[in-house]
């Protein structure tokens, strides 16, 4: 599989896939950063008036609800509309779900239009689901994910949307199998929003590349041995976040496969 | 003191408070990571539907006027009141006070609610205060800090808030005392929202510390102490940026206390 | 005429001239870290109640609509009239020109106030003339700069501005003369946002320099130059961005006469 998995990584450097991101204020630099380092080529639009237009041009959207309000409500439900309709794919990033009312109430609105990936942490993957009463805190993980993975089994029902629940160990699911990777370094949760990086490269991955589960696994393991091998270099969370840039870019095949920790079960 | 400044930053390492910015756009991704950085954990949202429902689960609420507008206006004062209410600590960080009509008067609604601590450079906490007719000069500093303790001071009679006025030398006064700091470095003034940075790790202490000034002090202490240690490796503000969240996060006991530079009035 | 744009660099950095932006939320950070670094004063301030105010005591303006909406349109709207009313340099950044009919309806309303400067990419700028009927993917260029001249001679003839076709060459047209830049590096395109520093930084420079064409050139020139250098010391794109700014604050004249390379036409 690994394999694969790298020719994919190639496939997106190659065909520099559009993506259209209706994502959070915090980590708009970094999403867009870490897409054009991967090859990918971002959008980000809200607009009411040019969301649909943008959803039209781009090869996947990226929905990640961190700092929604009303109007980007009503753009992420537009722009979500408008993939559905015309079968592009779509990720659905529930950062703080179970957090507040608000947020369920506007991701179980999102969740009808039936997102082609959902990738959460484990406490976000467990509020969606509504498996549980456990509240989020923050936008970090406290449900280990192994916790969650009943959550995403009813998602996949209801849905059939893949779901990737990230953490110590990130969990890839789909109606026929579970993958686990073992990728990544606990520094990474000291730098904001690389959930939400994984997220944006799960939809450029998506946008090219017709399996999305091989798709989805591929933007996580590139993402978490990037962060592996940046973290080897890295003095702290702010060089981290730098080198991980440095990394996605410049990494190549040999060293992917030496990194790459997967368990199919 | 020195020691118990330490305690306050292993006490924010170790309990990781939860702290709830509507900040500005700016700063969003560097403000969450110095948070992360320093132990506690970020979150940003504003929308008017969810705001007190953060302030609840938080605990300490910051608000930065920087990008304002009437929706963040709104959104701003209903925190403000509920954090009020709760009696959670919320730091007020007046970006730009002075500059515009418009900031002044959000500004004197937000008083009203009684800031824990107001952290502002000497034009914005003259400008806040009235003390003088100064126009402020962007977002920097104009004013010398040691210029606006007195309209500190009737601030403090006012709303009974700590003040801490940046720059080159920190002040941070409250209703008995007041403290100067001696730390941080020149070229921090060109990085982008350090003073915001500031702003946000009062909050992060203020929200597990009990006596408010220490917390201050002791968040006051890191950022400078972490500025002064990074700029000696740095090559620009560029570099600098990234090195201050390095050494928020690596900072040790002994090298704190060999480089705080504090002064008691 | 290196000796002259090398003292434009110079004026900016002693004259610190304040930018009021209204841009994108991806590039906010990223844009004032570099207009520090440059040695200009940057605003970010986009409400409705404050744009004219922030206009008037600002030296330039520079208007971006990346992430725009129909408030921001609004607010860039206000401003652009302010500026032209008042005879402030004002800098427009047509980002994503073309994509949407959203886009092309609200940068039509802001040629009306004649920008003094536009910056854009190729496709940007053929959009903006309807030139052709090109679709513009994404942000990124896909019209060579040269091919975009005759549109910006029509932009020219009508609004009176100088043009700023970035690319691989960079070209400077105003109603006399067109200048060619070959400096900067093909990495700086998987850095996002230095077309939009671009802009702030001849927004900077257009404040405080007389002739306005130079002010755009010496801009340009100072970024490219910094890109060139960084480029060099780089390990890919995220270490890039980080020494952009550094190289920004550090450059000194010989480096800078060394490094450009400027044709006149």
């Amino acid at each position: 599989m690994e394999k694969t998995l790298w020719k994919h990584i190639q496939t997106v450097r190659l065909q520099a896939p559009l993506v259209h991101n209706i994502t959070n204020y915090v980590v708009m630099n970094s999403t867009a950063n870490a897409l054009l380092a991967a090859g990918a080529s971002p959008i980000m639009a809200h607009a009411k008036a040019e969301v649909k237009d943008m959803v039209a041009i781009a090869h996947a959207l990226v929905i990640n609800i961190g700092t929604l309000d009303e109007y980007w409500a009503d753009a992420m439900l537009l722009a979500a509309e408008a993939a559905n309709a015309k079968g592009k794919p779509w990720v659905l990033d529930p950062v703080g779900a179970g957090a507040t009312p608000y947020r369920d109430e506007v991701l179980q609105q999102l969740l009808s239009w039936r997102p082609t990936v959902i990738r959460g942490n484990g406490s976000e993957i467990l509020a969606l689901a509504k498996a549980n009463k456990c509240k989020t805190k923050g936008v970090d993980s406290t449900a280990a994910s192994l916790d969650a993975v009943t959550a995403a089994l009813a998602l996949i029902e209801q849905y059939g949307s893949i779901i990737c629940i990230s953490g110590a160990t990130d969990i890839i699911i789909d109606n026929q199998q579970s993958i686990h990777f073992h990728n990544g370094h606990a520094l990474m949760t000291k730098v904001t929003g690389l959930g939400c990086t994984a997220s944006a490269l799960i939809g450029a991955f998506a946008g090219v590349i017709d399996n999305k589960t091989e798709a989805t696994v591929a933007a996580m393991s590139l993402l978490g041995i990037a962060g592996e091998l940046a973290e080897k270099e890295a003095e702290g969370p702010g060089s981290l976040q730098v080198k991980i840039l440095d990394k996605l870019y410049t990494l190549q095949e040999e060293e992917y496969c030496r990194q790459i920790k997967i368990t199919r079960l």
